[in-house]
């Protein structure tokens, strides 16, 4: 195992050691609990807030998108581990502004059933939580199952369209209603050519063969619906289109967003290639892309690999998305 | 080789075509050069244009920095080449406002060559051109002979410093004087893991052992000064921090900007780890950082590894370092 790392044990707390110390005026560490990070300029009174929380090893991933017009703070777990209900707990103590809190979390076992038990907590403290829980890969679990699902890169329009929302003053459960009505028209596919180390373990994860590539893969590298021969950028992106297609139709002359996402490894060269087929098909079907995401949102340490999501648009989501935001690795100004 | 590309020849091309479908209102192609990006939104007539070029597989750079208040075009170069003369003259004939025009690059003898032809070719045109080279390597060549240094990640602050000289209406010889002079201050060091490979060749530029690592590596694999035993990370910030500053002295109660830049497969996570010993050392030292860049800006490709670089500050410098700049990979605001 050859990483950047001391004591791989530390490896989480002086990850966000760095990253409080790198970015000061836009993130800090709960007082207490050194595995809550928060937003350093906190949001008005009266609004609602957004926390999130989930394992290390997918920057920017969870803790990246706290900041303003996304969320308010984060629980921050191990390395592919959930974070601790009382570290949830602490963020929504720290990050309610009198107005309730949404959590908003990718669909694992350990985060649901920790953040159940985080908003069963803070109820004492008469703190209104919502949970909304995104589950947009599309080939962990078959149509008419999605409630099984798991959450992927998709939440990062989750974020965006829930902190929009907070910010423009709507309520607990508008923002919670919008925010779900958009996860559900997200939809995401993954694609894994070479496996990630947790430092802690110490080794790959899996392995796949020098022509092969995993299909449908999680990521924390959760098997997909299974090997295939290497393919070309353009038939992942064809695959990608397809599949997410045949699970949630898109009409010629709707509108949507794209995002393509390295899971690490990646070269951006190629995830440019990839989106280049996936634009050239969506014009083919008469489907305009607003707001592409080209880059690195949510990722799996060092693995290789891409994933596809399209996101269904219409008025109302395209302004939320348009909206201010700004926190350390997602930036969006209007000017 | 596992990428996701099509026919290796096409790789430059295709994410040229992904880049500007992913970004229209931002970057454009040069009517009669593909291997031309320009900016979508021109440049005000009057004021100096910066022009760039290089090889590609190193996104964000050449061309991920044209955009407002950076670079206004970039002439494109297959994987690790120079572009051709004739791409550099068509991108500075097209960026020329009248005032001439800055071409700012890395030390290589390729890239040199080629900018020196293009500026005598557009002498007949009466376009004033200046040249400016960033060799930021220290490892590259010894003290004295800085000359020979290799342009490395920290050109990216000398997009930054020239395109603000350029908006804020600085003349030709002015904005090239103060961009000389920062890019003089300006110091970084490579560690490389893994090699990468380039889609035409199709197997790795070099090899390194399992418990080891490159110091003082290029970004395109050029060897550094040798190969050691696995260093930790704070064993890396310490090596970088203490060659840097014995080359170029930083005194106490000085401020500095300092870039931990991944090369391409290190997850973000760990620069963050390396991050944090660097602000810790630097705070021993009565330095004080502003401004710093942790992230992806000057990539080899998939190879794993990270460089840290230290930019010496003045008050000029660090009014120019805030200003407004916008592109597809680096966005600074100030609201």
């Amino acid at each position: 195992m050859k990483k950047f790392i001391n004591a791989p044990e530390n490896f989480v707390d002086e990850t966000l050691e760095g990253i409080v110390l790198a970015h000061p005026d836009q993130l800090k560490l709960h007082e207490t609990n050194k595995r809550v990070v928060l937003r350093t300029e906190e949001k008005e009174a009266g609004k609602v807030a957004i926390v999130t929380g989930g394992g290390s090893g997918h920057l920017p991933l969870f803790l990246g998108y706290v900041g303003r017009g996304m969320a308010d703070g984060c629980a921050v777990g191990n390395v592919f581990a959930s974070p601790s209900a009382a570290a949830m707990a602490d963020a929504i103590r720290a990050c309610d502004r009198g107005a309730g809190v949404i959590c908003l979390f990718g669909n694992y076992g350990g985060d649901k059933m920790n953040f159940k038990m985080a908003c069963e907590d803070v109820e004492f403290d008469d703190i209104k939580t919502e949970l909304v829980i995104a589950g947009d890969d599309v080939l962990s679990a078959p149509k008419g199952e999605e409630e099984k699902r798991r959450g992927v890169a998709g939440i990062l329009y989750g974020y965006k369209i829930a902190g929009a929302c907070a910010e423009r003053g709507d309520d607990i459960k508008t923002t919670a209603e919008i925010t779900r009505s958009a996860l559900n028209d997200i939809r995401t596919i993954g694609f894994a050519t070479s496996p990630c180390i947790i430092p802690e373990v110490g080794k790959p994860s899996f392995s796949i063969k020098e022509d092969e590539i995993e299909v449908g893969m999680g990521i924390h590298g959760e098997k997909g619906i299974g090997v295939r021969k290497m393919m070309t950028a353009d038939q992942v992106a064809e695959f990608a289109v397809e599949q997410i297609m045949s699970d949630m139709p898109v009409e010629p002359g709707s509108e949507v967003s794209v995002m393509v996402n390295g899971l690490g490894a990646t070269p951006k060269e190629e995830l440019y290639i990839v989106f280049r087929r996936v634009a050239n098909m969506l014009k083919d079907k008469k489907i305009s892309i607003f707001m592409p995401h080209v880059g690195e949102f949510a990722t799996s340490m060092e693995m290789a690999g891409l994933s596809i999501s399209i996101f269904r648009l219409n008025e109302e989501r395209k302004a939320l998305l348009r909206a201010d935001a700004r926190t350390p690795f997602y930036t969006n100004y209007n000017l």
